[in-house]
C-alpha cells in the first residue's frame, strides 16, 4: 500500500451503525461494515425495566454506539488490510435531534443505577415525538415574546423533534433529571467525546436543531426565562458556547478508545456532523445552485446559498451548517420511499403478487414496469403527497394524504405513478420556493436508497422539475462524508486535505449515468403542478382546513 | 289450489330476463326461471358479422327478449304447478332507455336482412353511451332556443343515455336507417306489443326518457326542427302520442304469444314499465314521504311529490311515471356496488386474500367486518363518490373519484368504510336538495342486491341520513312489481285489482328487520357530511374544476 492513507467514516443510523474505511486519494471504498444496536429503537419497555414508554416515544442506549465502534472498525480494518498506521482520521455523522443529558464528565444519565428506570434519562432519539406540547409552546411563546425573527430562520417553527423541546420536555416530566444533568448533548457530539475524552459541540447540529447561529449564538436569557424561568440559565449551566466548525479537530483518539478500534491513540477525530448534511460534500457538492437530495423513506433537499436568506417552510439555514463560511439551507419531504411501501403492503391486489413472482420480481419492481408504460397525465390522477404531514413549505404534520381523479378504471399502477409523481411535485415545489427567495438550484444531485432501483421515479422528478439530475457514486453516503471529513480534521499534513473543497474533488463523484427532463413530459408535468399547487394552497394553507377537522375528530374518536 | 288467481311479472335486465310467477292474493312467489340473452350485450363485433363497434356502443339483439317468454314463462307455470287458466295477467318491466328502430308492423330493422348489418338497425341499450355529442348539441340547442324549461324536468341536462340522443345519433350517422323506420320505440313497449299484437307507449318511459308530460305531451315540432330540421315531424311520423298510463291494460295475449309461453290466449297485458319504478309500489309506497333506494352496483332513487317540483340534478319529475296522478321523482347514484367491486378488485392486498380464505369468508365479508369494528370518523378518511361521476344532484359524468386523510397508518378497511360513507353522503344530499326543494322524504325503502349483504352500509346509510331504512321483502322486486301491475291491468272483475294501490296492500311487504338511525353516530356523521358538502360544492360547482380538467387532459394523452 506504500504511501497511502486511509480514513474511516462511521455513519450512525436508525437501527445501526455502519463503518467504512476509505482511500484518501480518491474516496475508493475499502471495506465496510454494520452493526445493528441491541437495544435498536426502545418504544415499548425501557430495557431491563417493565417500564412501559407512551406513545409517540422513542429512546436509544448510548451503550449501543460504543458497541458499533468495537464491533465495525476492527472488521473493516481487517478487512481491507490496512494497517493502523496509516489511517490519518476519523470521522462520524449521526442522526440529529438525537440527544442526553450526562454528568460532567460526559457519563449518560442512563449510566447511573439511581436514574437507569427513568425514561428521560436516555437517549431521545431523532423520532421522538413526544414533546410536541413543548414545541407548540415554544412556538407560540415565541412569537408572543418578540423572538419570532429566530423562528423565520427554521421556516416559522421549531419541530418537536428538536433540541429544546425534547429538554423542555424533560424539565415538564423529569424535574429531577434535568436538574442532575450537567450536559444536554447530541448523541453526536458524545460519541466524539467518547473518542477522545473532550466535549464539543459541532456547528451543524448546534445550528440546525438548537437555534444556535454563528452570529448570535444561541437564543438569549430571556428567551428561556420566556418559555420557563427554571430554563433560563441553560445555556451557561448545560450546554457549551463554543461551538466547532465541521471538518475541524475535535481531539484524538484515547488509549481507550484506540483499544475499542484497533486504531492508533492520537488518530485525528473530526468534530462530529450529521448524515444528510455531511452527504452534500460526498454529492461533490460544495457551491451554490446544485441541490442535494437524499433520498429514502423521506427526502432531505440541502442546498448551499450565497447569503443566508429566510425561505418560507425551510427547515432552517445554518452559517456554517453544510460547509464553512457558507449558509446551508434545508428542506425536506417527510413521506416519499415510506409512501410507495405503505401503498405496496396496503393496496396492492393479490392478482399482483402473483404475477411478480411467477416473473420472479418484487411488486415494486412489477408496479415500475406497469407505471412506465403509462405517458404523463395519462391515468388523470392528482394527488397530494402528504401522508406522513408536510415538512416543506407548509410546516404542517396535520395535513394527510389526498389521491383525485379516480374512476372505476383506475388501477393500481395508476395510483402508484400518482403517488411518485407527487412527491415529485412536493419536491419542485421546495425548488421554487427557494428560487424565488434568492437561492437558485440550477442541478440535482441525488443520492441514498431511491435512486438505486427507482429509475422511474427519477425520470418522474427530473420532468417535473425540468432540472437534470445526476447521482452520487457512493452507496454509503453518509459515511463517505464523515470520512471526507475525517481527512479534513488530519489535515494537509497528515495526508489530509486543508479544507473540504479539496478533499471533495478529490474524494467525492458522480455516476456517468443522469437524467435529463424529457420536454414533452415537461411540458404535461407542467400543467399537473398547476393543479397540484392549488389543491396544495387550497388545503394546506387554511382555504379549507378539513384536513386538519378529521385529524381531530379522528382524535376525538379513538380517544372518547 | 281453488280460486287462487296468479300474475307473472318479467323483468328485462341488462344481461338476462327473469319471470316470476305470483299469488295475487299476498304478493308470494311460487316460482322463476331465468334466462341469459344469447347476445348478451353487443359491444364488440355485431353478430354474425366482423363489423367492429365503436368505444361507448352497446347493443341488443330483439330476438333475445322474445326468447326470454319461451324460456321462462313455460318454466315457472310448470314448477308452480299453476293451472295457465288462473293467471290472469302479465306485465313486463324494462331496463330503460333501450331503443329499437322498426317497421309500421313492429318488426324490427335488424331482422330484414337488407338492414342486418347496420348497427344502428339494433337496438340501441340504455348504457350505449356514443350518442353524447347529440346530448350535448341537444342541451346546448334547447337552452338557446328557449326550451329550457323542459329540460329543468330533468334536472337540467338530457343525459345521452336518453330516447333523443340516440334518435339524433342514428340520424347523425345512418339517415337512411332514420328514413326506414316507421317507429322508433322503446324495447320496453315494444315487447308488449309482440305479445299483444297491439302498439302501445307506456308514461313512464315517455316521461322519464322522451321528454313527454302528461300536460304538455312530447316537446314541439319546433323543437325538434331546432335541434335538426329533418326531425321536425319525428313525433307526427314515428313516435305514438297516445301514452298509456301504467297499469292499464295493453292488451291481451295473441294466439302466438300463448304458444310461445304456455299461458292462454286473452291473458290481460299491462302496459309496460321501467325496472325501477315499477318497484315502488313493490317496495310498498304509493304515498309521497317514503324515499325508495333501487340500491346495486348503482342507486336509483325514487320517491313520490304533492305537486310537480322542479328539484336540481333530478334525473326527472314525470306526473303518471311512477303511479297514477302523481308526480313521480327520480334521482340517482352512478356508482354504489361498482364502487365496492372496483375497490376489492384493485386496492385489497394479498395478505386479506389469505385471511378470508382461511376464514372461509368473501373479500366483501372480511372487510364488512373489519369496518364494522370501526367508529365513524376514526379513520379520518372522507371521500367523494364519483368514481363514475355524478348523477345527482350535479348531472356530471366528468367528475371524479377523490379521497382525502390517507395517513401512512390507513388500512384497506378504512378506505372501504369510508367508500361507503362517501355513498351514503350522496344519498343525503339528495334526499335533502329534495326536501329543500318541496319534496320531503320521512323515511326510506331499500331494495335491490345491496340491502342483503351488506348490513354494515345499511346502517351507515341511517347513520348519514338519520332516516330510519325498511327493506322490502321480495327479491325480485322488478318483477314483483310487473306482476302487480298484471294484477292491475287485469282487473278486479278477472280476480286482480281496480288499482295500484289495492294491489300494493295485498301483494307487497317489508321485512321486520330494519335499520334505525343511532343518535351517536348521527352525530359524528353531521360534522364529517359539513365536510363532504364543502368538497362537494368546490370540485363539483365550478369553484376548482381540476376534475375536468384532468380528465380532459387524460383524454388528450391516451388520443395523442
Amino acid at each position: 500500500m506504500g504511501d497511502s492513507k486511509y480514513v474511516i467514516g462511521v455513519d450512525f443510523g436508525t437501527l445501526s451503525g455502519r463503518a467504512v474505511i476509505v482511500d484518501v486519494a480518491n474516496g475508493e471504498e475499502l471495506a465496510t461494515a454494520v452493526y445493528e444496536y441491541r437495544n435498536g429503537v426502545i418504544d415499548e419497555v425501557l430495557p431491563g425495566t417493565d417500564i412501559h414508554l407512551e406513545p409517540d416515544w422513542a429512546l436509544q442506549d448510548p451503550n449501543d454506539y460504543i458497541d458499533v465502534f468495537k464491533n465495525s472498525i476492527p472488521i473493516v480494518l481487517s478487512e481491507s488490510g490496512v494497517d493502523a498506521a496509516d489511517v490519518i482520521g476519523i470521522g462520524i455523522d449521526f442522526t440529529a435531534c438525537t440527544m442526553l443529558p450526562t454528568k460532567a464528565d460526559g457519563t449518560p444519565l442512563c449510566f447511573l443505577p439511581e436514574w437507569r428506570n427513568n425514561p428521560h434519562a436516555w437517549v431521545k432519539l431523532w423520532k421522538h415525538h413526544a414533546a410536541q406540547p413543548e414545541a407548540n409552546k415554544l412556538n407560540s411563546i415565541a412569537r408572543e415574546k418578540g423572538f419570532g425573527e429566530i423562528l423565520d430562520r427554521y421556516g416559522g417553527k421549531i419541530s418537536s423533534e428538536w433540541f429544546f423541546p425534547k429538554v423542555w420536555q424533560i424539565l415538564d416530566e423529569a424535574p429531577e433529571v434535568y436538574e442532575e444533568a450537567d450536559r444536554l448533548l447530541e448523541a453526536a457530539d458524545w460519541v466524539i467525546w467518547q473518542l477522545t475524552g473532550i466535549e464539543t459541540r459541532n456547528s451543524c447540529t448546534a445550528g440546525y436543531k438548537a437555534m444556535w447561529s454563528k452570529t448570535e449564538g444561541f437564543p438569549p436569557d430571556e428567551f428561556f426565562r420566556a418559555l420557563d424561568p427554571r430554563m433560563e440559565n441553560i445555556v451557561q449551566e448545560k450546554m457549551m458556547r463554543e461551538i466547532s466548525p465541521l471538518g475541524s479537530k475535535a481531539g484524538e483518539l484515547t488509549e481507550e478508545a484506540a483499544g475499542w478500534t484497533g486504531l492508533n491513540p492520537g488518530t485525528a477525530v473530526a468534530v462530529a456532523n450529521v448524515d444528510a448534511h455531511v452527504s452534500v460534500p460526498a454529492a461533490t457538492v460544495t457551491e451554490p445552485g446544485r441541490m442535494v437530495m437524499i433520498m429514502g423513506t423521506s427526502i432531505c433537499h440541502m442546498v448551499l446559498g450565497e447569503q443566508e436568506q429566510i425561505v418560507p417552510g425551510m427547515c432552517g439555514v445554518v452559517e456554517d451548517g453544510i460547509l464553512p463560511d457558507m449558509p446551508g439551507f434545508e428542506a425536506g419531504q417527510s413521506c416519499v420511499g415510506d409512501h410507495f411501501q405503505w401503498f405496496i403492503e396496503n393496496c396492492v391486489p393479490a392478482g399482483y403478487e402473483e404475477e411478480a413472482e411467477s416473473l420472479g420480481v418484487s411488486i415494486h419492481t412489477l408496479l415500475e414496469e406497469k407505471a412506465r408504460n403509462l405517458k404523463p397525465g395519462q391515468s388523470g390522477l392528482l394527488a397530494l403527497d402528504w401522508w406522513n404531514g408536510n415538512r416543506s413549505v407548509l410546516v404542517d404534520v396535520d395535513l394527510t394524504g389526498m389521491l383525485l381523479g379516480a374512476t372505476l378504471l383506475t388501477r393500481p399502477e395508476e395510483i402508484f405513478r400518482a403517488l411518485i409523481e407527487a412527491t415529485a411535485y412536493g419536491t419542485r415545489i421546495i425548488i421554487e420556493t427557494f428560487n424565488q427567495n434568492g437561492v437558485p438550484t440550477n442541478e440535482l444531485i441525488a443520492t441514498g436508497g431511491l435512486p438505486d432501483r427507482n429509475k422511474l421515479l427519477m425520470q418522474i422528478y427530473a420532468d417535473v422539475t425540468g432540472l437534470p439530475i445526476y447521482v452520487a457514486e457512493a452507496t454509503q453516503i453518509g459515511a463517505l462524508g464523515s470520512a471526507m471529513h475525517a481527512a479534513v480534521a488530519a489535515g494537509a499534513k497528515s495526508g489530509g486535505y486543508d479544507n473540504i473543497n479539496e478533499a471533495t474533488v478529490a474524494m467525492a463523484q458522480l455516476r456517468d449515468e443522469h437524467y435529463e427532463p424529457i420536454p414533452e413530459n415537461k411540458k404535461v408535468y407542467d400543467k399537473l403542478y398547476t393543479e397540484y399547487v392549488i389543491l396544495h394552497d387550497y388545503f394546506g394553507r387554511g382555504e379549507n382546513n378539513v384536513m386538519k377537522r378529521l385529524k381531530a375528530l379522528k382524535l376525538e374518536m379513538m380517544n372518547g
